[in-house]
């Protein structure tokens, strides 16, 4: 951590932060005189140092790290690829690509049985479908909740494809049981007291990037879950908020190979929520797999024109078997070059 | 509602749609046939229905409300400003500038108090301070939490200002009882749970804007509230997300003059959070008054540089009370011109 | 185009404003009362209508467009894609990914001819290389102007390869007479002047996107061009401006098929100023390659840490050499799927 | 400047570019190992550095300034407020608040001296209007262009109101005679050849922020124009590019108090261009009085409904008769507190 002073301090109140600084934190402090500031280099164990703290100095004019602030979630401390394996084999990361599929939300039980059975036999390993559903209104649907969740794991039954699922509070937990991973959405990713009860769970979480959370954000949110001694995240890139109006989100590709680098967590992309548009499912999925991202989670629903959220983002189960051949090639091409 | 469909499309597609919109919603709808397309447009209560849904058909091209998608929040409905009111005669709306001030969180009984009666003294008719606190990482300091809302208590208790902090789940809300306005962070915003808990209860919410949420959402955000019950809301711009650098937001000046026109909710502003930086506060806080802002909320520190978080952006009792005055001057003078 | 006006209006106001819409432009107009407002629905050739002098009617609440206010841009009036050919047989457009390669900025004869020969080598068919280079500082490196184009067309002598470079005011125009693609950049896009000047030319224009433009302002800017008689608009999604500040700007992968369905125009994607970053250009070049963009714009450079501008996201001939292999490859495959 | 290496470093690497370094530029290195990482300080003039060219080392791992890039708009060099002042007397900067007012574009004698002799009325001491005029559309109206200069000038010798227009194309310089002061739309503002030209004329220049350009980018763009030897710039804050929706920028309000922090220039609001919607112009006017602006630059317009564009966004000459009041008002108050 560099810590860049105001000019013209005097030299006791600068031994005196520096006296601060070493007793206080596991760090060593180097101090360089410029023509217009005093520079202060911290050596050691500078996670754990809170950054505000240091820039509410009055005689501090700015901080920078060196460090990145997380640890579980960082590569250098960690170079192997997490790979999330489920009892059933699927798996998650280390080369690859997963399919999440199912429809926006669930809706009855011959619609989550349809969807899944079809997704299923076009490659698909694991179920979406949403039981619990956060709405920009409180007159909309709000998801079949717990009757969801059973009809989800009676399509699970017949399908044996693990369930991927979002919980929108931890009361709701009791009724996880049977969901294999759990999917934390974008408006919750700063939930911070629902991400420590999650980092006390033994599944895996997967966790939706924010709409204008940076990169980092997103790895000090996966922080939060491990830091509570579950490892098992799953970060997910669903489109960032920018000006564009076009398209509901803008796909923020390049987080997928920045990810990849600074962390061993595996990355999925949700080209669906990405871009709110049915026909650009499949461009968007193609880079993703161009990418080398670890996995997709697409919404499909049997009837997109009558899902009671989000079909116009939805693909048909015989638009998703085409794309799933498509992304396969993709992928397969590209572990090969 | 209007309706723009896709060029070309058959009349009975066209006829069996509009026949399920007059059957599923209380509207009647207008067809209007033009060169490249249709257009219907919905006339009644459309606030119900879902654009979602309409989107999701595969002949229409694009769905623009006219009404706006909340009621109760909705000024329309409900011309003259709601004002919140406690029980010791406090008030936020209606004119006039409540002044909201204290620590960014409880540090310990000496500084809450100290901190309680200095702002009083300078005019503050609220107190905040932050008990439980969202932090970015899990290993900064999270808050006095249960403590923490016993100290504000002590603190009320002494200097009689009613006390607003944040909730950051709804299991922590048995030991809330003694706080008179609940704030809902930037955060939380769509933590739609969370919102339908406080629509249930009878105590004024304080709801942030999220850092990336349009103002509709932050009035649909509103709406989920008032929904469950509660109509004491009071709604705070704090600066959102752009690519600016230099502040830590961006403060949006303009959505207090829109959304006083949009809604009867009172709206505060928090030009610490908006800005990051302790010299900006002031500019910003007379900006606030200026364009008729119901209050201010401001954090203030005893000892900034000693603050156990966002210290940065925390001024001393001693400026606030050059601001107070300040404000309280532009106030005065904006609402007689 | 489709007018809402706000409630309450009386009918001979409506009247007075229908017939001067009707007299003043080639519409009929249809008009559908509500119960809260009046929507007018404009049926014709509204593209000439300027949306801003119809909402500045104090009766006017918002309008919306059905047509586009683009023309020449537009796919619905020009169904075939755009194919650019070079005298020289080299293409942009019409399927295949086109390699346009070459340092950010010329810096000697020695420098751009080794580039141009091994960037040639690996299947570039354009040589770019700055002359004119805009910065951000009046302090850095301006490039070599005249000598720098000079330099370019030496390199063209040798290899044969056509040349793409940026034109940063329209009084350098005779100096490029060499010059076979004339390059837009980003931070001139809405430089109306230059654009009407290029649309008077007859060579291919490349005109790359601006940091905050949206997908529609770049075709109208495309337009500008088309407009006066320049039909040859090559153009290049070079990233966005966003929050995010890993990445120097946010590559918009979306806009590439979205901007293939609005318009018959070719589109490349810039990868280098994109990232900002050169270990990010080969997922990003693939990422286009995926979505079917028509060609690539690469930043290489014989020594990008002795580069004397953009060298951080410069990549080596070796690398390029390796890229190319590979965005072909993907480039290949995604064609036959 | 401090340079941060990438770990592991070859001691030898590091010493020939601690080398390169003091030859090339005028600075002294201090070097400093880290657990992590080894860092570099420089002392001395940084800015003619390129910190591009220190990133593209492939050893660097992060560049951080602690001297800001600008030095003749700085005002650590130059401590008093610049003063903009006209041959009529007519002043900007150094207290007060300066009214520009007049309509989006010329349109006929009678109309700009008709608004001219309105506004001066009201206590505007400049007077803008736009001859040349740029617009996202080639087919909407594009200014009265060297015509609307000739009234432009008209309206001067009646009123004695010194002229403010914009340029957008330097070759259009000749007919700026009898134009006072030079305004650079937002969509110039990195439009460096035109910055350069304006460089070496002696007229005040102002100069609009760019609609996604950071502050220290607008102090760059003045940078441009003092560097060439003219350092009359007037800055002016229009609102800046966001997600939001409902206006048509968002007036970055911060940006008059951190502007005034770092540079002496005056600084200037246009709440016409940052909202879009004429009911908003007050609200934000007074608003940006209140952050002590050096002034406003307003459109109004004799009969918004018929404007030729930006009617939307313009007021009446009674409107911003009552408007001038109010920011007066609020101005003096200010400037007194």
């Amino acid at each position: 951590m560099i810590i860049v002073l105001k000019p013209n301090q005097k030299q006791e109140v600068i031994d005196q932060f520096v006296q601060k600084l070493t007793s206080r934190y596991d760090v060593k402090v180097n101090t360089w005189v410029g023509t217009q500031s005093t520079v202060l280099g911290l050596i050691g164990d500078t996670v754990s140092i809170d950054s505000e703290y240091i820039e509410a100095q009055d005689f501090v004019e700015s901080v920078k790290r060196v460090q990145e602030p997380y640890k579980k979630a960082n590569r250098k401390f960690h170079p192997e690829d997490t790979v999330i394996t489920l009892p059933g084999g699927q798996r998650i990361g280390g080369g690859g690509l997963a399919l999440i599929a199912g429809p926006c939300s669930v809706e009855s039980e011959e619609q989550i049985c349809f969807v899944a059975e079809k997704v299923k036999e076009s490659g698909a390993s694991f179920l979406r479908g949403g039981a619990f559903k956060p709405r920009t209104s409180p007159y909309s649907f709000q998801g079949m909740q717990g009757e969801g969740l059973r009809l989800l794991s009676e399509a699970k039954r017949r399908t044996g494809l693990p369930i991927v699922t979002e919980i929108m509070s931890i009361d709701h937990l009791p009724l996880f049981e049977d969901v294999d991973v759990v999917q934390v959405g974008a408006r919750n990713m700063q939930n911070f007291e629902l991400l420590k009860e999650l980092g006390k769970i033994r599944k895996p979480i997967l966790l939706k990037r924010g709409l204008a959370n940076t990169i980092e954000e997103l790895l000090m949110s996966a922080e939060y879950i491990m830091a509570g001694g579950n490892e098992q995240v799953i970060l997910c890139e669903r489109g960032i908020r920018t000006y564009e109006t076009i398209t509901r989100n803008t796909l923020d590709i390049s987080a997928v190979p920045v990810l990849k680098r600074l962390t061993h967590l595996p990355v999925v992309v949700d080209p669906s929520h990405a871009s709110g548009l049915n026909w650009l499912i499949e461009p968007l999925a193609l880079a993703a797999a161009a990418v080398s991202a670890d996995g997709l989670i697409i919404e499909v629903h049997n009837d997109p024109s009558h899902a009671l959220c989000d079909g116009a983002q939805s693909i048909t189960p015989a638009q998703f078997d085409v794309l799933a051949g498509k992304v396969r090639a993709v992928s397969s091409l590209v572990q090969t070059l």
